[in-house]
């Protein structure tokens, strides 16, 4: 059996081959679809003793309160202190570099005067109170708590709640460690679309939030689409992808590890590498024989490169980047002696990673970009998490009575036009006429 | 029977009474969302065949060929041509004064280099093509093309694809104008929701677009709601709002007519009124009963401000800014002598026009802000249809060799915490170790 599909660009059937290699069936399970739309129901209705309940069946956690399953904000710091040293140092060096990097992000208020002295602007304000979701288990990174929290913080948000099914240990200690050192207000251990739901619609204990983000498995990504608009939510991310566009300079095993940093994330994962020399890709193929039966998650990484993954041949690196538009993918590493030569060719990428020194691994971690990044090819279209998401406009218009009186009467001719005189009358109140 | 309800805000159940008044049922006909995705599918697996054949049964149009449905740009342009001198002016002063206020939420690359000398920045781009819906009969608003297609055009889309049920008239020339103004590139004239789904996956002859913005009907909305993840959207708007606080000082009827403004656009709209004079409050109801008979939407209005109006009496503007950030209403009228010493108690709206002079409808065609605004309290999170919504940015990160070092060790650990050791490899290779 062969670890990874080789392709090439020349291919008759290039294009359907490399359609059938993107193709990925997100279909929504009906069954979590109708369960989550029923514990929404049965949070919106009753409130705490529902979120009771549902933590007692799904996580066999009893307590007689849902305070109870609020911890206090010194058990956050008490986390981060009971971490080795050298740990604590990687998170606070990772979370510094993430604030610095996000503070660059935040956009703030403008206002400008017309001639006819109007005013006009837009009004920058944080959202007030934020929700953000930890899965429990082995997916509880205390990097993406960094990542989804900081970014909040950063635009100002006055309350961040973190929810999660932890039930302790050193995974529970590193989350909140970084839920500390990421500025979150308040923890409460509860999880699932009952969490989602608690956070949106509020209930007695757990106070109604603006905006949910993290990630979660399909019942958490259930609810969080069906309480959308009732709440803002995050993109849903689909599998995650790494594209490698290699000059076939970088040394080989570098390329191959980083394929595999993608594809142990899970069996879905997409990892591909595109190069102009089919000789490396026998290289990063021969790379990936020799280094994948040492690691710890082989068999992820194994069935996700056979599943989804592939070395593909292109006539040259222009190639690389038209095909790299079409995929959009969440990540992409430009692995050439000259990245900045190939940047304006692209167009479509959740972030770009430039340079053979550049693993993404550096900026899933500490390097100070988000890492929650758009997937499934939807950086044609979206963007990082980042404080901009965090943070929401009004517009401002102050119209001077000069103003008011050609205005007005652009406004009045223009309401008519469309059958709507009330619109047509306020406007010409506020004319000299 | 009351025109408008009456409340105070000294009344004891105040609070229910309020969170009755906003309460709207949003909820989605099932009948709709399945008939949705019927369409959505057919349109997926037959393409061009399958629009031709909802086309001819929905808008009792036959062509042979999609491509029929498509207006030669030439049109657009002879559609303004068409109009009345008068009401080509308005549409360019209209537009012009959009797009001026749009060229400043255009957001630009920015990169900064560490100590270390790591890159670090956010590539900025336009989305490469994006879709409009208008609406066909009554709804379609030359006004809302300029604010969809304006953005659009200011970010830089190479591609504006309009669509419309549209058929002919007078109507469709003022939407074909202001399509032109807006730098619109290709119109179909198609509608529903196999507009929606061609525009999501393109056809033999609809190019697949990146996002799609644009009011409609049930059914667009569900599609839209369907496509998104496939392509972007803008929110789903529910009724419109608008909620004015006044001092008492600007004349009743002004006060009347901009609620009157919102009531004509449907049954379901909201037009509330906060005032700590009760005096005023009763002068300006006067006005609606005196106002009211004249205007051609008069019985619109009526059920409006029956369904769901209110005159509310509140002990000062500070009680009043209060009541406004609870409602996060779409439109906030500061009909106050000094309403910029209101705004920075105002943390939730859509848009804000102060003083007496500003009505709405001026932001509604020619102010130059956009008048697509969140609604249903979405203004808590989310903001005005902006140039931002028609450009995405991409994470930029060049690691020099010596941020490698020390990142790689930062990223090593982290990922060693999270039990992924590809990633903790792909780092430690990175380093000089």
């Amino acid at each position: 059996m062969t670890l990874i599909r080789r392709l090439s660009a020349r291919q008759a059937d290039f294009a359907d081959q490399l359609a059938q290699l993107l193709a990925f069936d997100a279909a929504l399970s009906p069954a979590v679809e109708q369960g989550a739309r029923d514990i929404i129901t049965a949070i919106r209705s009753r409130g705490d003793e529902a979120l009771l309940e549902y933590t007692r069946r799904f996580d066999q956690r009893e307590v007689a309160h849902v305070g109870e399953l609020e911890w206090p904000a010194a058990e956050l710091e008490a986390a981060y202190q009971r971490l080795p040293q050298a740990e604590q140092e990687a998170l606070r060096i990772a979370a510094e570099r993430i604030r610095r990097f996000h503070e660059r992000q935040k956009q703030d208020s403008w206002q400008y005067t017309d001639d006819d002295g109007t005013l006009l602007g837009q009004q920058v304000t944080a959202l007030d109170r934020v929700g953000i979701y930890v899965p429990g288990g082995k997916a509880a990174y205390p990097s993406s708590v960094l990542m989804n929290a900081i970014p909040a913080q950063v635009a100002g948000v006055s309350e961040i709640i973190m929810v999660s099914p932890l039930r302790g240990g050193a995974e529970q200690d590193r989350v909140l460690a970084a839920a500390w050192l990421a500025g979150v207000h308040r923890f409460f251990s509860i999880g699932g679309a009952q969490a989602v739901a608690a956070l949106a619609y509020g209930t007695a204990t757990i106070p109604a939030v603006d905006k949910i983000t993290g990630p979660g498995n399909a019942w958490v990504a259930a609810a969080k689409r069906q309480v959308f608009g009732q709440v803002g939510i995050d993109m849903i991310a689909g599998p995650s992808e790494i594209l490698v566009i290699a000059d076939g300079q970088t040394p080989a095993d570098w390329v191959a590890m980083d394929l595999f940093s993608q594809a142990e994330h899970d069996e879905v994962a997409q990892s591909i590498l595109l190069c102009p020399d089919a000789a490396y890709l026998n290289a990063v193929e021969a790379s990936i024989a020799r280094l994948l039966p040492s690691l710890p998650r082989a068999d992820i990484i194994r069935q996700s490169l056979a599943n989804r993954g592939a070395l593909i041949e292109v006539a040259d690196l222009a190639e690389a980047c038209l095909i790299a538009n079409q995929i959009a993918p969440e990540h992409l590493e430009l692995s050439v002696a000259d990245p900045q030569a190939l940047l304006p060719q692209i167009r479509h990428a959740g972030a770009i990673f430039m340079g053979a020194h550049t693993t993404e691994s550096l900026g899933d971690y500490c390097a100070g970009p988000n890492h929650v990044l758009p997937t499934s090819r939807s950086a044609r279209f979206s963007s990082p998490l980042g404080v901009y998401d965090f943070q929401k406009r009004s517009s401002l218009i102050q119209v001077s009575p000069k103003g008011a009186d050609q205005l007005g009467q652009v406004a009045d001719l223009l309401a008519q036009g469309e059958g709507l005189m009330a619109h047509a009358l306020a406007a010409r109140y506020r004319t000299r006429r």
